[in-house]
Formats: C-alpha cells, structure tokens, sequence
C-alpha cells in the first residue's frame, strides 16, 4: 500500500511539471494569438461607407434576385448560397446559361473585411466588383447597363426601394447604385465566432482540440500568411511555395493567377491568400475547388506552402481550430427577402 | 337652414336604406364563404402521414440541397424559391443545363392541401412528384436513382440525417425516402392568410375593396371552379371555356394539357384549376406564364371562362380579395437551412 502510495505521488509530481509547463504555454497563448489575429469589428460603418438601413435592405432584396440576369434564373445568391455558407459546394462555379466559372466562388461572409477582391485581386472594391458582375458575361449574360437598368424598372416595386434608399438623386435606379446597395449588404455579413470570442479574452471558448490546434498553427508557420481579422484576406502570395501546387493537386488546367492580371512575372501562380473565417463550412478549397476536404487542404498547405508534413493527430487538431472560426449565419442572409413582384422574362 | 335640414334628412334616409341592404349582404356574405371555401388547416399530419419532425427537417435541407442535380447547381429550391413565394418569376422555368420546362412553376406553399399535382395531373402525389423529379432529365439530370444516391452518400453528415428520419430500415438513403422527406416537408408549408382568419369569423380580416372584391368572386361565377380549402387546385377545367385561350394570351406553343396524359379527347386543353392562395405573389400567371400581372389574368379568366367584361373597379376589388389570400412565408422555408458540408461535384 506504501508503495502504491510513493508510486502514485510520483506519477502527479511528473504531471504537475507537465501541466505547469502547459499552463504557461496557455498563459502565453491568448497573448499571442492577439497579436497575430484581430477579432471581427462589431459593425464595418465608416465615415465614408455608412450602413444605411434602406440601403442595406434594397442590397439584400437585389442580392438574392434572380432579375438581374439574362435569363432570370441566377442571382447572387446562385453561387453565394446561404446553406453552404455563402458558397455553392461547386469546384468552380456555372454560371448563365452553363458558362464556366474559371475558379471557385469564395463566401460573401465577412468580405466586407477583406482588402482584396477575388483570388487574382481583379477588383478594386466590392462596389466595382458587383459593378462589373452585372454586366459580365460569365455571371450575368445582361448586355449591357441600360438592359438591367429596363429589367429592374419593371419591376414596381423597385422603385420606391431604391428612391429611399438613394433619396435625393433625380435618377436613383443605376447600375452604380445596385453596386452600392448590394456591397452595403453584404457589408453587413459578418460571422462573430468561438475564435472571436477567445481572442476577447475567453479561453473557454475554445475545445482543447482547438487550442492545441491554434500552438500549432501558430508555430508551424501558417500564420506567416493567415493572420489579421480574416485570418488571411488581405495579402498575396504564391501557390506552390515549396512544390509544384498542381502536382500536389492534381488542377488542372494550371491557373497562371495574377500574373494575368498585372503582366508581371513575378506574380506567376500567386493568388490571394484565402481568409480562413468559416472555411469548415465551405469546401471544396483552393481557387479550383480541387480538394475536397478540409484535412486533405491543411495536408496540401502544409506541404506545397511550408514543405512539412505534420501527423495525422496535429492536422486534427489544426482542422479544430479551423472549426472554431465557424460563426453563425447572420439572420439577413439565412432568410431570403420576400421579392417585389414582377416577372419580367418573356415567355418563350 | 330648415330646407338643408330637410335635405340632409332625405340623404341620411337614402343611406340608411341603403347600408341596411349592404349590412344584409355583408352578414350573409361570411356564411356563404364559408360554405364555399374551407380554411387551412392547421396541419396536415394524418395517421397514414404522420408529420416526423426529423423527416421533415431531412425533406427540408435535400429541398434546398443543389447537389441532388446532375451539375450540382440546381436544387428544388432553384425553381421554388423563397423569395418569390415558392416560385421563380420565370414564365416557364429552365432546368438543369439550360433544358426548358414546359409549363410554369406552381408554388410549393400549401400543395399538400392540393389533390391535383401538377397543371396536367401527370402525378400521382407529392411522394411521386418529387421521385420522378429526382431523376427527370429536366429537373434532375441524374441519369438513374444510384446515381442520386451515390452522390448523396458522399456527404457524411447525411447518414445520420436519414437514419433518423427513417429508423429501423437497413438502408434508410433510397429515393422512395428522399421523396417521402421531401413531401413531409412541403406538407408543412401552410400560409394561413387574412381570408382564413375572415372564414373563422373575423370580418375585420378584409379590407372594404377585399369584401367587395369576394363578393364579386362569388357572383361572378370565379367560385364554380375556384373553391374549397385551396381556393382551387382539386378540380380540372378546360382553358377556354368561351373562347380560346391562346388567342386571349398569346399562348404559344398551343398546350393540349390533359389530353396528351390521358389520350382522352375530351381532356384536350384540360388543366388542373390553379389555387389561388399566395396568388399576388407568384406572377407570371397560367400553365405557361404568359400573363405577367393579376388584373391583367382576372381578366383573361373572365373572358375566356366565364365570358363576362368586368369593369376596371370590379377587377380592381377581386385583386384585392386574392390579395387577401396572401399569407406569411413559414420561417422553415423562408430561411434556408445550413447543409451537411461536402463538395461532390468533381472538378472541371
């Protein structure tokens, strides 16, 4: 019995140095996590950009209808699902009239925070962004501004939406406005989640799978790209720092990305690096959409970004820290607006 | 002074008379709705279909899920959607693959009140609907049922779902369980409007115009075919009783309806009677959407049913009694649920 007794006190002396030495790694953990991260504001409303409610609330109705498009059967919200997050689970998005996508479509959610638009940066806000969207062939097959502008007009009850929410402009149904309105909502999209909620100083906030997966995150180098408030989002980088990105995936064709954009050499196969808000909720991953899971997507990154191979239980536990980035879906994107009535595509 | 008095007298004596024959008709009128139309219940659970709440939550997330289709981009959500009350504003919707549907989209809200699926009855319930759906070359795509169900079971967070919508069943993902789920869910997507709460005993429900306007509905003849608990949807009516419908609308091509299911001559330019609830929010109207307003089709269905020319006022108040059969979209349906991540779609 004695001797049970030593054994077993010496087995809690070996764990109070262990979790001793833990807890000052869990001490020291918020602290760096703050430095590196930033959590979602409460609201994106600037000086420059106010949130306005019956503007916010003419976006959301424009959002989500399909009038926009050549044929009336695609809208925003075709590609930009509220059930999968703002996504279309689609490797690379169809849009009109079955034309390809050439990449896949990231989420709407907290875009509103990102510094750049699109995986190549081809945009220079979201308001030019949703600009060109309307008129351009692939996601909207509308000739031109004027043939929106006639759409939309037929539609009554357009009107009055769109004079309260541009008062004071003698002609408030533009195409500049719909940019307005719809990136004015979809500035309003933001998923606070457990991580948020940590980062504000609640450790319990997240699983101990996930806080063992934010050390390794940190300490493996995945941070270098994914930090700040989208925890990444706002820089680029190259695809395929260590190895080829296509022969890790298998994409196929290669995707040259913002090389095509700027012209410069040095921008071959570098895209924007993707925020990670939500990114359990969203595959398939990459700019192709080529993996489908998100284990599979921690394996590339870690392979083809940072040449190391991290086991099977790290990954795990990277992939929970990943889910505690998962926030709710705000309530004015997971219930579609009632539409103003009007059909406005003629029969065939 | 004494002649005013006397003038006013007379007036007052004019309308007393006459709102004493407008009070005679008004407390008859609320009876003879009643015998005419039968409120929504308030649910349709039975005892052949009992109302399982994780069928239904499983019916509602396959309704909204686009992965069911061939492309991954269309869902039974695409052509009943949300925000245009379970419809698309399309005259005849388009289906996977830029393949056109024949007829228009009917809205899902309240079609388990209905005994008739479809405009040509071609169905022999919900149940059957969406089985035949789930592999129809325009609505689906999917060349044959395994193909529906190797897709769906390529989403690990479905097997539970089915598991607990169809316990005790070896092998609970079949088509035959994708349509029974699909079906329990539209069953619960009943819109109680103010004309039922008017059937119940509440005058108050309808507007003046709503009152004068049901009046009208009921002297008119509309009640002949639109009646009981769907305000039509149970009964079969030739499109053209007086004159033909496709000369009124424009129709084009001219619809054979019924006839080209039951080989029957007599059903030739045969339809299911529409119902009318919801019926201000779903235009374009008709099996074929070539009405795009609704005094524009109470129009058309008084010339070419009942051969009658109402003027201008009269429609103006059978609007605004259809109006009053407008109710709240359920909450289940107008937000989309959250999906089961996987992207099952290969990439292109």
């Amino acid at each position: 019995m004695a001797k049970l007794h030593l054994y077993t006190a010496g087995i809690t002396a070996g764990f109070t140095i262990l979790l001793t030495a833990a807890a000052a790694e869990d001490a020291a953990l918020p602290k760096q996590a703050q430095e590196i991260f930033q959590p979602l504001p409460k609201d994106l409303a600037s000086a420059e950009l106010p949130i306005k409610r019956e503007r916010v609330e003419l976006g959301r109705s424009l959002f989500f209808d399909p009038r926009l498009t050549i044929d009336g059967n695609m809208s925003c919200s075709s590609c930009h699902q509220p059930a999968f997050y703002g996504t279309d689970a689609c490797p690379r998005s169809i849009g009109v009239q079955q034309r390809p996508h050439l990449r896949n479509a990231p989420t709407v959610l907290n875009a509103g925070t990102l510094d750049i638009v699109h995986w190549r940066g081809d945009r220079d806000s979201l308001e030019d962004q949703v600009a060109k969207a309307v008129t351009s062939p692939i996601t909207s097959g509308q000739p031109n501004e004027k043939a929106v502008i006639d759409r939309l007009s037929r539609v009554p009850g357009y009107v009055p939406l769109f004079a309260a929410a541009f008062p004071n402009k003698p002609q408030p149904m533009t195409v500049q406005n719909i940019a307005d309105a719809i990136s004015a909502y979809e500035r309003t999209l933001l998923t606070p989640s457990p991580f948020d909620a940590y980062l504000a100083g609640d450790q319990n906030a997240l699983s101990p799978a996930a806080h063992a997966g934010l050390a390794k995150f940190i300490n493996t180098g995945c941070v270098a790209c994914h930090n700040g408030v989208g925890v990444g989002g706002w820089t680029y980088q190259k695809f395929g720092v260590v190895e080829d990105y296509w022969n890790a995936t298998g994409s196929d064709p290669i995707d040259k990305g913002r090389a095509d954009v700027t012209k410069d050499p040095a921008d071959l196969y570098v895209f924007r690096v993707a925020s990670l808000r939500n990114v359990a909720m969203t595959p398939p991953y990459f700019h192709d959409g080529s993996v489908a899971t998100l284990p599979e997507a921690v394996k590339v990154m870690e392979r083809v970004q940072l040449g190391v191979a991290l086991s099977d239980a790290d990954t795990r536990d990277i992939v929970a820290f990943l889910e505690s980035l998962t926030g709710e879906l705000p309530a004015n994107f997971a219930a579609a607006p009632v539409l103003p009535t009007g059909a406005v595509v003629p029969a065939k």
